[in-house]
């Protein structure tokens, strides 16, 4: 049986907190991506909505609240998108990452750091440009709920953040 | 700003799958379930449902999935119960625990196991005599939904886990 150790940063910073943590002081390697709790699972299916490589795995699809471990190899963030009718919510569980609503600045994340992402609410979410990053994704059931896959990230955009 | 550096015990170990792991390989100290991810928050305002002490910590409680963290200083545990209408889904984070169904022999919970509980299972949850344990705690949307209490996990039943 697999067993690790991997050691996982975590921080009491609240995304409606000052984000003063020196911007390495999380990071994560790809063995400790590999290690992640809740697992690293496959390539992700949805790649093509991605700009660089990510991976998912199912943490539970039963009992009414889908629920993903979803990891993003440096650099790596989804195109902007939109849940309608039912939004997301996330929980940071290792690295550094980035998430960023339209017009609003992007918000570095931490391991412990929880998003609520509303319905309708044009956003993405990736890696930092130098660190893995892991987050649980948990679907907010909707009544006929979707995803809208909109437009890359560009890489101008992307590369004014740390 | 305080930041720290728990070592969390992972494991791939699934609930479907045998449960071979030495029972004190993710224990978890006070100072540990301190600092776990998420946060530990106060002392449980349902601790008259708990033998023993255990901590709540909100995660989030807005966009529909309600989600809370929960520890139990070792041997605490809560009264069987039952979620009516809506189940819950339990993430372990840190320590060693146990899950047990009315009926079924417990089953010993480590970091990065998941349970589904279904509604109308009569059910516990708590940890380890000998250590911390903390699992997130996703509250199934329900229409109507509701928890009922039941009698105590007995010192008799308890004692005979690991």
């Amino acid at each position: 049986m697999k067993k690790f150790l991997p050691i996982i940063l975590t921080t009491t910073v609240l995304l409606t907190g000052g984000q003063t943590m020196a911007q390495s002081e999380s990071n994560a390697t790809e063995e400790q991506a590999k290690q992640v709790i809740f697992g690293f699972g496959e390539l992700n299916p949805y790649g093509k909505y991605f700009t660089g490589k990510s991976y998912l795995k199912p943490i539970t699809t039963t009992n009414g609240v889908p629920m993903y471990n979803v990891t993003f190899e440096p650099k790596c963030r989804n195109n902007w998108h939109i849940h309608h009718k039912g939004g997301q919510i996330l929980l940071v569980t290792q690295g550094r990452g980035y998430y960023q609503e339209w017009g609003k600045p992007a918000q570095e994340l931490h391991p412990g750091d929880v998003v609520n992402i509303p319905p309708e609410t044009k956003h993405w979410h990736g890696a930092a440009k130098d660190s893995w990053f892991t987050h649980i994704a948990v679907e907010v059931p909707a009544k006929d709920g979707s995803n809208e896959w909109l437009e890359r990230v560009s890489d101008e955009e992307y590369n004014k953040l740390k």
